[in-house]
């Protein structure tokens, strides 16, 4: 299985500082929006993957799509890398300045332009975050369902395709992104898509770049499906004697065709990690959080039908939260077990593995991972957007312990080997990046990513936007 | 409004007969396969576009993906076109070989090759019509959605993102493609996504091939979402006073979130003509035509949510249809439509429309559209899929009376100048063609009309793969 062995890491190539030219230039049209302390450049290096900060040359913070373009069109002159910046929430190292560069900061670019409640639609900046849109939109009575976990910037959700945990009823960025606006690696501002819902007009550019990763353009604009909020809603959590029931009870829903909204999985392990950081009682047993939306008859229905699955598995305490409140508690336990995981190992990092697979492959995918991650011996956490076949574990290594690494590394590739004999993919939702160049090529074979590459060629032929991930430079 | 003047045909270019290797080599390989009577050349050289004929050299009927790849590879070698064929059904001239060259038959590339029904997924060779796959997945308590009316190739649908009566529920070909097996303008095979419901590994080459109207590569295989057959089904006509009331129904009921499964429009002239054609006894009056989907509660549910909507804005006379037959001769009637409506004035051709507008503009532009057909004098007809915002008119053209044609294009090109001023796109469904680039240039702009061909550029340099459409070569 050598083609599934992933680039721990791109090196860094042989820098040169910014052109005076350029630099002269930015300093100019953005004066203090043109950052180049360490502190800066080393907190735009990073992200929350485990790599090493790789910090860009300059942080240029700008405030319109005709900044964006400014700073594309005189990077593209002098060849220099852009790396696009929103929340800095990725998993995959996209925002390391592998080739050094401006990362270019777009999260003030953050109004809610146009919210068309008739139409179900909205456009905003790219800067705006899915918590900030969400805020903005309950007043209408609407929503926008993609829900990674972290309050990431719309942007950077489209730009990796995100989906999470509303994604197994409402779809991921994929389905929810209706047009761009799109700074070209030229620095040409275009638009792909309109309001409409669909349209067979030419190539779907809009889909080109979600999930391009910023190596195509920086995404400086979106007009979005919104979605009215239900008329009910209903979450409940179900605990499970084992792993395996829990999946299996979600697997079964999803082939009666339930329209579930959500169906989250957390192992014995980000149980645990949840009740110590957000002070809640949950029995420490595999679990299923789930939620319901429709008419109250409807979500009634649907929750009845679920009940006598998990029932049938062995599931036990289905219990309700149907009050705002209490949702939002158990969604906030959720939403923190990524972090609630890192702090059961002081000065951990964590490899975090995306696979995805056809439902019916789930259990065995999840079984054979856990019985090689328990061989290993290292700390580890569970958590899945089930629902969708999707899970993650988190490998909790410490950075000092090269071994570790190892093991994590290797456990990963065995997963990712297992996913694509099961018909599946490397990546569910975080993307390609830094870290995954490997996977790509195993999943997809040489002829595809060799056709993506030429699309890379053709739209940014000095490859100046994001290099070296996706594909190595 | 120069700028949305579409080009009326793409003409011949200068074409040179086949070069000899090249014919040599495919009848080697293909024997009668490769057929260039004229007869067989000439009904490869039309579809159900207003074009005149435009025939291939020769007629080659693929039977596997490797002779797909065997005839590619060869006309990009001798640089000769490639024109996808499969049911022959497109709406827009993406048939017409305007530069001469290979009517690439997939139609006998028939087989249904996986019904994964645990996952919900199916895999057939490109071929396949839809009728053919929902006839087989019946059995299992399984179909596939996706229903533009004409019993069209999967190929073909992908091919167009073609959509039709059921997308406001179950989205389009680019919402329920999961994966394709395609063989490039270089002649090699690929594959593009996998069985996963969701993927951020890499640029999104499924959907970039999904619409690419032929003009990328050929599309071999596909895997497809699918969905068990609902527990209940229910269909309801309603008739309305004036067009403009159907269409604000439809309006209320998408604003509402109902999850209504199809809901189509009818004008008059469509209702006499479907009543002439199926022999039915539909009052003369606009009609919307429903179907709800789920289970017994829930639709009940819907449909006492659009009645109310319906009864407050005049609508009358709700008729269901519950049993199978009645909603399949309701069904029927509403596919045969486009053929009806033909029938009403013989010899005629249509010029049709698709534009597809944000939903709450749907009315104003209905409206209009019919002012300025009323005034021309010209025969049309109206269907439309109105939950997605998207309607045809038909406009009944004397194929020997050129001022029709000129008429129907002038009403063509106000309506998709207002479609665009609506935020709307020239085409919902049917693809851009022969017909369509003007207006592609006009709703998409020329920056990026620019990066979609060098798109088509970099992966089809020779500009093989059905050239002459989406752009002029």
């Amino acid at each position: 299985m050598n083609t599934v062995l992933p680039k721990q890491s791109t090196p860094m190539s042989e820098r040169c500082p910014l052109p005076e030219a350029l630099l002269l230039a930015l300093q100019q049209r953005f004066g203090e929006r043109c950052n180049m302390s360490m502190a800066m450049r080393e907190q735009h290096g990073r992200d929350e993957s485990p790599f090493d900060v790789a910090p860009p040359d300059a942080v240029v913070f700008a405030e319109s799509a005709d900044e964006v373009a400014f700073v594309v069109g005189l990077a593209n002159q002098h060849h220099i890398a852009v790396i696009p910046y929103g929340a800095g929430s990725s998993l995959e190292g996209h925002l390391l300045a592998v080739q050094g560069g401006i990362s270019l900061d777009v999260s003030r670019m953050n109004r809610i332009l146009t919210v068309h409640a008739e139409d179900l639609t909205v456009t905003v900046q790219a800067g705006v975050s899915r918590n900030q849109l969400n805020a903005e939109l309950r007043h209408a009575g609407l929503f926008f369902p993609i829900d990674p976990g972290a309050d990431a910037t719309l942007g950077g959700m489209a730009a990796t395709r995100a989906s999470g945990t509303n994604a197994v009823r409402y779809g991921t960025m994929r389905e929810n992104v209706l047009g761009l606006g799109v700074v070209t690696a030229g620095g040409e501002q275009i638009r792909t898509g309109t309001r409409a819902r669909k349209s067979s007009a030419g190539y779907d550019l809009t889909r080109l770049f979600v999930g391009s990763e910023g190596t195509l353009g920086v995404i400086t604009e979106l007009t979005l499906r919104i979605y009215p909020l239900p008329e009910a809603v209903s979450a409940a959590v179900c605990f499970f004697p084992g792993i395996d029931a829990a999946v299996q009870t979600a697997i079964q829903v999803i082939q009666l065709g339930v329209p579930i909204a959500r169906c989250e999985l957390l192992d014995v392990h980000a149980i645990r990690a949840v009740n110590t950081h957000d002070k809640l009682g949950l029995r420490e047993l595999p679990m299923l959080l789930m939620e319901f939306h429709g008419s109250p008859a409807g979500v009634a229905e649907q929750a009845q039908a679920v009940q006598e699955i998990a029932c049938d598995l062995g599931g036990e305490d289905f219990e309700w939260a149907t009050t705002p409140e209490a949702r939002s508690k158990l969604w906030a336990a959720r939403h923190h077990a990524y972090l609630s995981g890192l702090q059961t190992k002081p000065g951990c990092r964590s490899v975090t593995t995306d696979v995805c697979v056809p439902i019916s492959r789930l259990a065995e995918i999840i079984k054979a991972s856990v019985a090689e991650v328990e061989e290993s011996g290292l700390a580890y956490f569970i958590v899945g957007h089930v629902g969708d076949g999707n899970f993650h574990i988190a490998y909790l290594i410490d950075p000092l312990i090269p071994a570790e690494r190892e093991t994590a590394e290797r456990l990963s590739q065995q997963m990712v080997a297992l996913a694509l004999r099961l018909e599946g993919t490397c990546s569910g939702e975080h993307g390609i990046g830094l870290h995954k160049q490997g996977f790509l090529i195993a999943e997809a074979g040489d002829g595809a990513v060799a056709l993506m590459r030429s699309v890379k060629a053709a739209l940014d032929p000095h490859n100046i936007m994001n290099p070296g991930k996706i594909f190595a430079s």
